[in-house]
């Protein structure tokens, strides 16, 4: 029987005690695949706890994937195959073949950026502002950079928002945790899974309770935000990574009963990859259908501008812009007005949707070269595309029986990185599909791509 | 009697819901100064929970100052006067009389940046860099920044360190929002009180327990530090706010013989002001102390560049270091690299160091100005200045019987703006002095400060 030691004094609730344990155990080897968890009743009376705090910490275990239940029997260790973050199996594809095409999603074509034009604003920036360059800003950010963002949204996403609404901060990692800081540490937070595994590290390291929501053909299960006892959910409805999926308006209303089922409930909506949509126009934002102020709005430059320009924007509901200034008006926006200013410049005189159109036709001709390729090849009969509505990635799902670590495998002979679906699983679910890889295009040019093909098919 | 609603399912403990419940009733003005609060016995058999969870309540209240305990009588409520932050008290002024002299400690005189040379090397950047600007950068900031930072360190402070360890970031609340994810939420933090309200403000946001510590004239108490079972204190032995104590080597290493009585014990060193040190060359900081890396210092480019400019930096002892980057180490780097670059070569071409000697004259200049007016004049002879050896401000206490409202309200008849040391107090200490005012001149020049004098004296 496993022995846990408890420790009463401690602040940490006992079922959290005993769930970071068995999680320890599994997660170092100790406690293998497929072993039986003794029952529920038999570890109570073993150590002396109640019955209900062995539920929730089994419960918890059973939510984060590191043990399934199988009825009638029990419960059971799963195989954990701790996944690597992206970076790290890109370092271990180096050591062990040398990368010449290279789809993975996390890469940028800084090529694209427009980078005569802001290097001419940021002069000017230096050469007219000045001394507005050394005075610290509004918590929110300078009011020139919100109101372009604000007319920016209305224009492209049918927005109505003030710019009084709308905070600046140093990427959408910070802007979460002061969401988290704003919501509180101890509401229950969900995260989609598979999904960016950094999403899940942001809300643990910050909160006390985070939940991976399986993923259906929809987007982010209603019945599992219920069923977990969500407080709070973070989504990317434009376009989900890794699955590609555009959540339909059915989804998105149903998520918002849920919010308005209960109060203090809230979504958060990362918009990323929105501006990248290649048919019709994107789908309403959650934001813009919600009446009870419970949809809080997220998106960067990251992908439009450029990863070093550590720019991202949230727009709050009307009660929780109100409760931020309260509360965390205290803090220093962390942009640099200096940036702030040449973004505001840039978006004024129109520079910023030229580029996002200019660039929104280059990655559509990329990704109709990943299909031509496909279609056009022996892959075509044994292949099926998704995701390629928007975004910067396709998902290509193998039909005949072959593993996604065989695709890979036979990539990397030919110098050609891909990544696989289950890497991106925060946390394993019992059903992922083996037979499935990512295509990202943001860092490779369709020359390249047919190359690639080519190499491949050989 | 009182009676507060538990809730036996909420992740809270009971003696956090009993407290803020509470503290809740004294800031809204319910439970008024000087009302006896229910014996702990009482209590416990009246709401039917512990003793000790009574008992843990009333330390926490006891701790911040809600309420205060008088021997063998019980726990009395605390008159409190929730102290307006400086902007707000600026804000209030304003709308009282014209400021036309303003000895506030917030200000920044923007007119001593070195901008033409900042603007040249912002331009070379802009020109040399190009692609380096756009990839995103390691999640520490750029080599070529730490490798300075690192430098400068060393010359100027002594300190022997990595740039494998330097990691930096958007200012200093940035950084300790990271420090709390890497140290843990619900380790108990200690703070200075009096202090930056803005810094308990981040602990009381971001974790479970925060603990404001008491000052003696050496700097944080280290009876309290031990007695309130703190893990983690935040302290300013440079030059404290507002206090203006530069801690002597004899309380350094008290302090550091309390972190290394036990294991997980952390001192965050903010050198906040260190380069403001007016007679002699500032003391070693307690990182160089150290020998068992229990020190994070902590330092920003707030004041001796511009507010503006968010850029902070904290050095990590070798064993958070390897735990920041196996832990934290997916966050990116919330600078942009462009700054970086620019404040890289800003310091590699020796601007920052000269900047620094030529600021430094100047505010030094400023404190010998009010210091010679004080003493010139019949002020002399009531008052006493201490905090003056560096930072910049100090600290005026008169020792004629009048007070510190009476002091600021005569002044702002002149239209000189000062400060009442007990603004600075997050949490009310039974013996606040209420004879000193602070006066800052971070915003105000030597003849402006003359000018000021001559205008009360009249």
């Amino acid at each position: 029987m496993i022995t846990i030691q408890i420790d009463n004094t401690s602040k940490t609730p006992i079922y959290m005690q005993i769930y970071s344990y068995i999680r320890s155990e599994i997660e170092s080897g100790k406690l293998k695949a497929g072993e039986k968890l003794p029952s529920k009743r038999a570890m109570s009376s073993h150590m002396n706890v109640s019955i209900v705090t062995i539920e929730n910490a089994y419960a918890q275990l059973l939510a984060e994937g590191y043990i399934n239940s199988r009825a009638g029997s029990g419960f059971y260790v799963e195989g954990i195959d701790i996944p690597l973050s992206e970076k790290e199996s890109d370092k271990q594809a180096e050591t062990t073949g040398e990368i010449k095409y290279n789809f993975s999603t996390s890469l940028a074509d800084t090529s694209l950026f427009p980078f005569s034009v802001w290097a001419k604003l940021s002069r000017s920036t230096l050469n007219l502002r000045t001394t507005d360059l050394l005075n610290s800003c509004d918590f929110r950010g300078i009011p020139e950079l919100r109101k372009e963002i604000a007319e920016y949204l209305h224009r492209f996403r049918g927005m109505n928002v003030s710019p009084e609404r709308i905070v600046i901060g140093a990427g959408s990692e910070y802007l979460l945790c002061l969401i988290i800081q704003l919501l509180g540490r101890d509401m229950a937070y969900g995260v989609e899974n598979p999904g960016y595994r950094r999403i899940y590290d942001i809300f643990s390291l910050n909160t006390s309770r985070v939940f991976p929501v399986p993923m259906d053909d929809k987007g982010a299960s209603i019945s599992a935000i219920s069923g977990f006892g969500i407080d709070v959910i973070h989504v990317t409805p434009s376009h989900h990574f890794p699955l590609g999926i555009t959540m339909p308006v059915t989804r998105r209303h149903e998520l918002l009963k849920w919010a308005y089922s209960r109060s203090e409930r809230y979504i958060i909506e990362d918009d990323c990859d929105c501006e990248f949509c290649y048919g019709s126009r994107p789908a309403s934002p959650l934001f813009s259908l919600d009446q009870n102020n419970r949809v809080i709005y997220i998106n960067t430059f990251t992908r439009t501008l450029a990863p070093s320009i550590r720019i991202g924007y949230m727009v709050l509901p009307e009660n929780l812009a109100r409760r931020f200034s309260d509360r965390l008006g205290f803090y220093s926006c962390t942009v640099p007005v200096f940036e702030q200013y040449t973004l505001a410049s840039f978006m004024q005189e129109g520079h910023f949707e030229r580029h996002i159109n200019r660039i929104r036709k280059i990655y559509r001709q990329r990704r109709d070269t990943i299909i031509n390729n496909i279609k056009s090849s022996s892959l075509g009969n044994i292949t099926e595309i998704s995701g390629e509505g928007s975004g910067l990635h396709i998902v290509l799902s193998f039909k005949n029986g072959i593993s996604q670590n065989e695709i890979i495998s036979s990539a990397a002979e030919a110098g050609v990185k891909i990544h696989g679906l289950t890497e991106y699983y925060s946390f394993p679910v019992s059903d992922i599909p083996d037979n499935s890889v990512i295509i990202g295009f943001s860092g490779i040019d369709s020359e390249q791509i047919s190359e690639a093909f080519h190499s491949i098919m050989k």
